[in-house]
């Protein structure tokens, strides 16, 4: 019996070593070298590392290392075995510190002030607002910590869920018919969804005109959560003041698209969180100990709801 | 009686209109339209139009609409009257907010992803620390807002002031002693103090040399808390990794100012914060409202303390 880790183009012995301190009784080995595929029962894999998921054939479990699992979910041939991902508090901490970062940058006209700085201008800008407003879409752990901070900023704070759920202490609402709701007091909105077939393209051209002129996109969730033309004519339009992307329908984007050098779009090379192996290994090594015990894995992902 | 608003470049009729409007039986004047000198027993002050006060022999108190009360108590032939400051929640969130913005621009390393996207690289950039120091210096009311936040958003804490005084659930240390102690651990060195003649300078060559090395410096005190040549040395030789200023030895900086162009400093153009009528009139309102009755003024400056 062995577990592989499979870590892409990251440093394979960094992941593998802090889970093998932690089970010193299993093998733990990292992808490629690991003797006889038919010994391996489980994989920790990382979500751009998990095409060989299929060269295993007495495989019983898949972990992820990354709060999404859509890349996992949507590869062909996936062995029908239960998929865990990860939740990490400094996941959360560190996309919800990406949010804060660009919620006021916005809000500050902080771009203006570096190209004023830049310009060798000495201009006061427009203060922020006295009432500032943000709607997250999506509020699992990493939406959540988001919406906190921005409270805990003084920003007036809902969340909308697809379906309902406990909202961690920001108002929250629930469902296709609310969303329209949400968007409408969003000055900043921000994505923290899973991509699911009913989440892909949610920001569209409709959702986009739900939100005050004016209003700022952040996408902390799947480039695939924003149909990108429409995106651009809202910024066109004025509909939206700005935009920061840390993920995009092709990454890296092709040389020729028009987010590279948009004045009002920041783009981010979708790492507003990256998983550290020291952080996480703990919670691998619980799951990979539950899986051997014959015990369910903490936060399973349901195939059908897609997260 | 009457009352002046002496607001400087501003609006004048915007800021007098709401301290009209909430003392309709009290003659509320905009310098310089204020008919007889004599009558004027209470003037109420930006910090950046305080070169009149001489000019009314009856005057009974100044208020200040701002903050720092530095410009108005090194003001040559200031009249012996008591002093009035600011202390405006919304400032407070301001320049908490420009904290927080420059802390995360820091640790998330936003100035490297912006040249890297301005050179079309999508090259993800080292992940923020784990662990998040922050030392601020001076913990009056906005010194507590900005260390507040930054708590809530995982930093770890400690405020530093010259004399004991309750933290506002920050750890706070205090005196000169425990000033390396605090700056020994503050990759984020925020700098919140009043300037007074205990405060000028305090940020040189000795306490630079005392933060971590690579640590980062936030200004948002005053110009003259800072030896400018020091804290250009510090980043020179790598001991500071950068710094925000919102205040500057001189305002605006000269044309061959370093600053301008410095590519580890942002500058921005004093207005961190910027007080506004509608948020500060009852403020304003309520200690004028206090002179006239005879009852001392809320926020009362000490002279001798500085602020």
């Amino acid at each position: 019996m062995s577990v592989v880790v499979i870590a892409g183009e990251r440093d394979r012995e960094a992941w593998r070593r802090p889970i093998q301190e932690r089970l010193p009784d299993i093998e733990i080995l990292a992808w490629p070298d690991i003797g006889d595929p038919g010994a391996v029962e489980i994989a920790v894999v990382h979500h751009d590392a998990i095409d060989v998921l299929e060269r295993f054939p007495n495989l019983r479990a898949v972990i992820g290392m990354w709060a999404g699992v859509d890349h996992i979910l949507t590869r062909p041939g996936l062995p029908d075995v239960p998929i865990a991902r990860m939740v990490d508090p400094l996941i959360a901490r560190d996309i919800g510190h990406y949010v804060v970062l660009h919620a006021l940058r916005h809000v500050r006209s902080m771009p203006q002030m570096a190209a004023n700085q830049r310009a060798r201008r000495w201009q006061p800008v427009a203060p922020p607002p006295v009432e500032l407003r943000a709607g997250i879409l999506g509020m699992g752990a990493v939406g959540t910590a988001a919406a906190r901070m921005l409270r805990d900023l003084g920003f007036a704070v809902r969340g909308w869920t697809r379906t309902p759920r406990a909202g961690g202490g920001i108002p929250c609402l629930a469902g296709r018919a609310a969303l329209a709701e949400v968007l409408s007091a969003a000055d900043i909105c921000v994505c923290t969804l899973p991509l699911t077939a009913a989440t892909e393209g949610i920001v569209n051209a409709g959702t986009l005109a739900r939100l005050p002129r004016g209003a700022y996109l952040i996408n902390a969730g799947r480039g695939r959560h924003v149909v990108e033309e429409d995106l651009l004519a809202a910024l066109e339009s004025g509909q939206l003041a700005g935009a920061a992307l840390d993920v995009l329908r092709e990454e890296p984007p092709p040389a020729d698209s028009p987010f590279w050098d948009h004045p009002r779009v920041t783009i981010t090379p979708h790492n507003a969180a990256d998983p550290r192996p020291e952080a996480v290994a703990g919670a691998l090594a619980a799951n990979i100990r539950r899986v051997l015990a014959g015990t369910p894995m903490l936060n399973l992902v349901d195939r059908d709801r897609g997260y």
